[in-house]
């Protein structure tokens, strides 16, 4: 099969799907002249019409409220889903397969909840499901994993891949204000949303962790099964103790593969080395470091969301099934999603990872305190690298900082259970945990 | 055609050569596991033997140093030019093609001055030519813009593409030293060759960028059309006083689309704001800055050669150029090479191009000096953005630096030719261009 124009519906006509009605029509030429693929927008659902865009002119009956004229029509080859959320976009990716059509989409969550059915079902129709744009926007993270370090066991990886909690932190770290002050501030400029859980509890971040995970290690794990803080807990004491430490804090996705074949995967704010590129990754960027067996550290930079970045990598997504059409070939897909292939690694639990912590703890100013809190961690094979007593609070207490060796989380928690329980010791504890392999 | 089992040949056995051979023979099941394909290494070519090498055994009949017995080979589908150097490494490709096998190469020269020829060859013969290691190691940067960028018009293009000079220029910014210094004590390390000039002259850095404008801009243009600074010239007072204004001097590969679609080509030293990303990429690595009209800025950074980076590189072309064998296509050739296709863009020339620049000059200190200096960049349509006077460098002379704001390369020769014939100037000018654009 040789098809000459290959058809392309839209589902969505959002922020994202302007952007790629944009691309398609305005950029028609250019995405002919650079592939070799003639692509033609046939269709385009939004549920509410009419509706207009500044800067597009859709053709003539292109615009329709009926997503049947995308996922039933036979002349579409390509369908787009750009809608979001989970239950509709499930129920029309499905039908879209079950006919035949090869599908790109940016929906993280829906991914991340019913991957393995969706890419079976792929399969099973030899079309491809192709999801750039659902991790890291703009940056071909999906497509470097898949294809260009297929030849890497990946050791490491670690992503800045929620570009709200980038932008809150880069604040904070600026500007010297409060957690719920930029988020405010954040949510009047358009970089949160009016509910910021997802984005700020880490929950978007984990989504696309488990995406990461499944290319680099070949499995499909749930994210309920992953250690998942966000950084609502981040006030600015935190902020200012780590910069005079040498460190910024970052909000990473992290997954690890250790010694055991068992993968590590957490998303916590983490301190990272100041003068590190990931620690220069500043407002709502993406960045994410992947270090590989043979290629050794790298790391990926670009724009995380936003109309045009998100649809660079999904008209990148429609070039490469088109190219799939035209040639009558579908693409291998991963092997993360199908549950007959035996799967090697499983998740390592957080009580079995091994780091470095930052541990700040509000203690009576009094002799002794230190070394009380000191033996504590050490009966748990925890040791200090460093330690910082600031002003007082107030007339009584202090802020007390240390800087841990590596020791295991699980120790950790016996420790400041114990340290919590001591007299000299007022108000919780902070932890942040540290990660110096990005010190690149 | 499904064939299920793809046979590699490599030809040199050298650095590079010897990482393939790792991965391909060490690493096989991981690459069926993450790719779908099998490769089997069936020849490697090595002038002089025998040998070995540590760390890999090769299969039985599996070393020769007859090249014929890879490219005149029936059963070779896949041949890996590792041997380097033009004009041998040019027959065998040719050969290679027209006994219709694909080729992987990792020869920035040979592409840089056959690119043209070969590539037209290639798609004659419908197989693939692939060259991701030939630009950057490690660092996917090749397919990104050949896959990933597709729908972006690029608008301009910065890297850090030689990994020997920005090993020398890290070093004399860390440590102080001069030039020479780090050159003997890089050629010592291994990172410098023992002629070092195709680096430190900056071709190698042009060859690179000749490749990447192919595919940003669909056109082949020859080096001898670019502007080619090296830094033997860049002394210890230029890394000094760039820092404290701010900057950092990197060797730059840059490529920027002008208003009247000329393509600016230009490799040179270049001062960049010291806490971008771009300047804080250290020792042997490489980074590519792409700013894309849709994607917005991007940055690519890892290793840009060692054995197992760049094998990683030519791994991921092998089994690109392996899917093709399995499904019995062949991937578009970019149009660049292709004499048929109407060129679109030309160079523009050094004279043209509009920029910042920092200017040193060792003056007489004496009243008047910057007014005549001023007046004449002023008569110039130059204008001075700041100025540094420095303690003297002997009882006479003292050295004044100057940053300019945007002029005209053109008007910034006669300037300087003007001001270099004042009786006041002792010595030369230092002129080093500025970019503002990668301050991400």
């Amino acid at each position: 099969m040789d098809k000459s124009c290959i058809n392309v519906g839209i589902l969505g006509w959002g922020t994202v799907g302007t952007g790629v009605s944009k691309i398609l029509i305005n950029q028609n030429a250019l995405i002919s002249k650079n592939s070799g693929v003639e692509l033609s927008l046939e269709k385009v659902v939004k549920r509410s019409l009419p509706a207009t865009r500044e800067g597009i002119e859709l053709p003539p009956n292109c615009l329709t409220s009926d997503p049947n004229q995308v996922v039933e029509n036979p002349d579409i080859d390509i369908v787009v889903e750009l809608i979001g959320g989970v239950s509709e976009a499930h129920s029309l990716i499905t039908r879209a397969i079950e006919n035949g059509k090869h599908v790109v989409t940016a929906n993280k969550a829906l991914l991340a909840e019913h991957g393995g059915e969706l890419f079976q079902l792929a399969q099973k129709h030899q079309v491809s499901l192709n999801f750039e744009a659902s991790t890291a926007g703009g940056i071909p993270i999906i497509k470097t994993l898949q294809e260009s370090f297929t030849a890497n066991q990946i050791e490491s990886l670690y992503g800045i891949v929620n570009g709200t909690c980038n932008y809150i932190l880069t604040e904070m770290n600026l500007h010297g204000v409060d957690f719920s002050d930029v988020l405010t501030e954040a949510q009047e400029k358009g970089y949160a949303e009016a509910d910021p859980t997802l984005d700020v509890e880490g929950i978007d971040a984990a989504q696309k962790l488990s995406l990461l995970i499944a290319l680099a290690y070949g499995v499909n794990l749930s994210i309920d099964k992953f250690h998942v803080e966000g950084i609502t807990d981040i006030s600015q004491k935190e902020i200012q103790y780590a910069r005079e430490l040498g460190y910024v804090v970052k909000l990473l996705a992290i997954a690890k593969l250790t010694d055991d074949n068992r993968v590590e995967a957490r998303v916590h704010p983490t301190l990272v080395p100041e003068r590190s590129l990931l620690a220069n990754v500043g407002g709502a960027y993406n960045a994410v470091c992947v270090i590989g067996s043979a290629v050794g550290p790298t790391l990926f930079y670009g724009q995380g969301a936003g109309e045009m970045p998100t649809a660079s990598a999904v008209v990148a997504d429609i070039i490469d099934a088109a190219k799939s059409v035209k040639n009558g070939i579908y693409p291998e897909i991963s092997h993360a999603w199908f549950p007959d292939v035996p799967v090697e690694v499983t998740v390592c639990p957080i009580d079995d990872i091994y780091t470095r912590y930052y541990l700040r703890f509000v203690v009576i100013d009094r002799p002794g305190v230190l070394a009380k809190i000191g033996s504590i961690l050490g009966d748990n094979d925890i040791s200090i690298a460093s330690v910082i007593q600031k002003e007082p609070h107030d007339t009584e207490t202090v802020s007390l900082m240390m800087l841990t060796h590596k020791a295991l989380e699980k120790n950790m928690k016996t420790a400041l259970n114990e340290i919590l329980k001591l007299e000299v010791v007022k108000g919780g504890a902070k932890l942040i945990r540290i990660e110096e392999e990005v010190d690149f």
